[in-house]
């Protein structure tokens, strides 16, 4: 398929520069009609009979697997979670930390992940690369770590600067376990989640998937205490609530995904380009270089998918007359940069419309 | 509006006897009618602009306040929540007991309640309730209240009994903080949630709204520690998460619920017939005669709108037959029983269906 092909999937990208799955990705056609189309069967033929509950336990399992194929991992080492957010809260809750631990996180990462660790009892160590370049990420992050750090906590790619953070030097070199929050890279770049601990999956941003579903890469399930059981999490319980724990990760599960959301991430999740980590990038560096040409840019080159530059003037106004111009970028609080992101779905011209609405 | 005329709002009702909403409910036309317009307007208009999301801010002020309004509550003591069993979670995580702490359950509970307390590090002391006269509860369940005991943790109705438990009483007589399951109970029969602790909702059983969201009412709110921060707890943040908390019970809305939803469960709010509760209360009433006649029920007489009975024979197999005979009920796993649940939508032939089924 090329790109003209693909695009004719998303209907946004024939009214909009969208440029902005960074939030929230765009959606295919058919994404949405198998969501319609489970919809549509709940409506007639109810949601509440035995078969139905087995359908969608089947499909929770096809899920698993497909979501685990996309950070080649193992169905058994991943769970199905609401969000990024619902994941980096599982995780922080199973660990338990204590006040005499310390966990080692940086001044870019999202509230997705530094409140979950904002309310364990380990003392949270920021470092601070926000403003250091890239290369140097490595240095600072590692200075702050020491024998009380018992999580790293970090994102692959910082949904601020767009920066990627060395997180497999970092994981080799301290041997400390880590927590990675995927959300802006899963679907954007190849991602291998062997070698992490934890690590999580956003569906609705890079996947293109319905919003209200997301995952969880959890290396050795039995070494993670389950804090927040579902019905998924057990096979057997008792009157007083012990139970038996589901084998693998699917203990973890947070709980019940509605079945059309499910449907349509798989439909999401299947028939994706083969070429598309390449013209992602490639389209990232296009839009890197026509923003270069006017402004400020924070991201460095050879990132991700991300683009953020300061803007002139007020950002979020800045954004508001832009999305007025039909270019859906979005600006980052409290620091006065703008963000686009660059899909394999996005082509030249929208990159043309984003750099028409900024002059 | 008439009880045809309701029913009519209802497809699956004219192909199925659809006899479980403890599980979950029938849905309206309306209801996914709003849910497949937003998706449309998703599909085609994308995702992520700034009017969008703020649009979404207003729809979960929207939905927030209509469910406060459906438990007789405030919008400022109402979170949202995913479910019953996250609410619950929360709460738990929340209230952080120790091992010198107790609470206080009983025996006819489900697991997205158990499961809760289990992973607290509370004991849990547990009420034998299930085989004992409804009108002995008050005393069983009193008697295992003791000075260590900081929670009781009650249904409303239990889901398989059918029974109501006296939670008023218990609350006024032991002075005790209760969290209720409110999922058998909201839209079932009239809730108050003032005068208790915690009341949590399912949205997608007797309130007939999409699965995926529920609500948890906090009386409360500065009490209770943010134990699960989401995006949506926050006011502002550090860099080390820290954050400052929203006001009331928004502080522990858990994440995301996807805006089809939230438009879905707005329409299916609305327009409710005010003799909703007698009717399903008869229908109920109707349905436990009905199977008195031929089996051994174990709901009593004046409870709420489920009926459970003893199967002849095997009780898994006996709900499969029912299906295959347009009749949706459900077996209680480990128990030999079956449970029929009446709505106010629910009619005479529904239940004629269901004693044909059954002979």
């Amino acid at each position: 398929m090329n790109v003209d092909a693909l695009r004719a999937e998303f209907p946004v990208l024939d009214r909009l520069a969208y440029l902005n799955a960074g939030s929230i990705g765009p959606l295919a056609r058919r994404t949405t009609e198998a969501m319609a189309a489970r919809l549509a069967a709940e409506l007639e033929g109810g949601r509440g009979g035995v078969a139905q509950f087995l359908d969608v336990v089947e499909l929770r399992g096809r899920v698993r697997a497909a979501l685990a194929a996309a950070i080649h991992a193992l169905p058994e080492n991943v769970a199905l979670t609401t969000s990024t957010t619902d994941a980096c809260n599982l995780v922080l809750a199973g660990l338990e930390l204590g006040p005499d631990d310390e966990i080692v996180t940086t001044d870019v990462e999202h509230f997705g992940l530094l409140g979950p660790l904002a309310v364990s009892e380990a003392r949270v160590r920021v470092a601070e690369v926000r403003d250091r370049p890239a290369a140097e990420a490595f240095d600072i992050i590692r200075s702050e770590v020491g024998p009380r750090t018992r999580l790293l906590a970090l994102s692959h790619v910082a949904w601020t600067t767009g920066q990627v953070l060395p997180l497999r030097e970092l994981r080799e070199a301290t041997g400390v376990p880590m927590l990675v929050d995927g959300a802006q890279s899963v679907g954007a770049l190849p991602v291998r989640a062997d070698g992490f601990d934890y690590y999580t999956v956003s569906c609705q941003k890079w996947l293109c998937g319905p919003d209200g579903a997301g995952a969880l890469y959890v290396a050795d399930p039995d070494a993670l205490p389950v804090a927040r059981p579902s019905y998924f999490s057990q096979d057997a319980f008792e009157t007083d609530g012990s139970f038996t724990a589901k084998a693998g990760a699917a203990r973890f599960d947070t709980g019940w995904i509605p079945p059309a959301a499910l449907a349509g991430l798989e439909a999401a999740l299947s028939g994706l380009p083969e070429w598309r980590f390449e013209r992602a990038a490639a389209m990232a560096a296009l839009c890197r270089e026509r923003i270069a040409e006017r402004f400020e840019v924070v991201t460095e080159p050879d990132q991700a998918t991300l683009v953020s530059w300061r803007a002139e003037g007020d950002a979020a106004e800045a954004s508001v007359r832009a999305w007025e111009q039909g270019v859906v970028i979005r600006d980052m609080p409290g620091r006065g940069w703008l963000r686009a992101s660059c899909g394999y779905w996005t082509n030249e011209d929208d990159i043309d419309r984003l750099a028409a609405a900024l002059a």
